[in-house]
């Protein structure tokens, strides 16, 4: 019988500039029993923060561009500039919603930006330049046995209401389980076939934060299955190439 | 501390056309201890073939245009059919990979027209015709206190790699948690503030699942915070209005 459990971490304090995240990290772990081949999740904002990824919107100057934009969508167009700067390509630009294909290349709302949750007014928050980079790092530096890092984004959805996290960093992780062409015990071609596990981990993780708490890491336990020694690819697997998008 | 575990639930047997699924649900529940306030999840697949979800492709008659897509996309006119039949809308149709909006407003891949596990060959499993309704009728037969029911289907993604499981259906559970305008205790707007947590929960509970083993049911404890004394307005809550679809 598979089961697995999840607990956000306590006694993570606000995270700033120039902070040691993965100091901070490791002593929150050292004080929990944790056991190896366990998965830590750690949202964004907090690698972000302790990564300077932040812009002071006064010290922006709109191009043309953003300036335009920001007038059809009536937004501000300094926060629109700091979006065209993450952007690689803006796939929609409609009633206020910006979609962007990032320099990563995550499609997501604005780019990544966020002004809310940036620790002051007039700061935007912006994803790690290399999330992935940023899961080996915090990795490399806990203890050892390391457990898997996941870097988490909460993303809307197309077509559907709401938002989940989804993994834009990891280390250690198989981020997708691939049974494509496999078949079950009696022989009948498996359904769900290609599993993308750390997308996965990243929503449940979410699910076991109180949302007004502040909990940027939480401890998942029974899923060793998925945690590798080897960093692997990291979530940068999950992106479909741009010849496969249907819906640019 | 919040904290949610999550675990496959062993004894169910495979399902067809006619089956009790309640009472096998109820008897398998009832060999476990499950706590009040549990979310139970149930893959689709055991749905449809208890409600006879079921199409014999020997009896289709492909029309014109399911032959004209078929033929360009490589496809059995046939299943092509199914899926015209179970769609509202084709919204894309490139590379084999069609991508419709179902007549209950879902997008995904074939409309979750499914010819693997379709429990025989030459048969296509589809979605329930309303799995809110089932999930309803799921929860109103198990025991008193009922806990929450989400039927999932396992759904690809535009722009990412690989399926993470979603909500069809729900009785009982929050579908979306909206903290939109709400700060948190510092008074500082929260980031992620419309949590799809029908979503994030089928996507948890596919973790607790062994890809190989046939375990259509998990049970999730300790998100009591989401399970309402009311069925609630479903997994159709999730569904995004046409005409905010920037996308079709």
């Amino acid at each position: 019988m598979a089961a697995f459990s999840a607990r956000a971490l306590p006694g993570i304090p606000e995270i700033g500039p120039g902070d040691d995240l993965a100091a901070i990290l490791a002593a929150a772990l050292a004080a929990e029993v944790v056991s190896p081949g366990s998965i830590v999740t750690i949202a964004h904002t907090a690698v972000s923060k302790a990564e300077g990824a932040l812009v002071d919107l006064a010290a922006v100057e709109p191009s043309a561009r953003a300036r335009a934009l920001a007038s059809e969508q009536d937004k501000d167009p300094r926060l629109l500039q700091v979006v065209l700067d993450q952007s690689a390509e803006l796939l929609r630009a409609q009633r206020g919603v910006l979609i962007a294909r990032t320099r990563h290349g995550f499609v997501c709302a604005n780019a990544g930006v966020d002004v809310s949750n940036a620790g002051a007014p007039g700061r935007a928050i912006v994803l790690p330049a290399d999330p992935d980079a940023s899961a080996r790092a915090l990795r490399a530096a806990l203890e050892v046995p390391a457990p898997a890092v996941v870097v988490t984004d909460s993303f809307g959805r197309a077509w559907r209401h709401g938002q989940v996290d989804v993994a834009i960093g990891a280390a250690g992780l198989l981020p997708l389980d691939d049974w494509r062409g496999r078949t079950d015990a009696e022989g009948v071609e498996l359904q769900a076939t290609w599993l993308a596990v750390a997308d996965a981990v990243a929503a449940a993780a979410d699910l076991a934060r109180a949302k007004d708490s502040r909990e940027p890491v939480v401890v998942i336990e029974g899923l060793e299955r998925f945690v590798t020694a080897e960093d692997g690819p990291g979530a940068g697997a999950l992106l479909r190439a741009l010849d496969e998008d249907l819906f640019r």
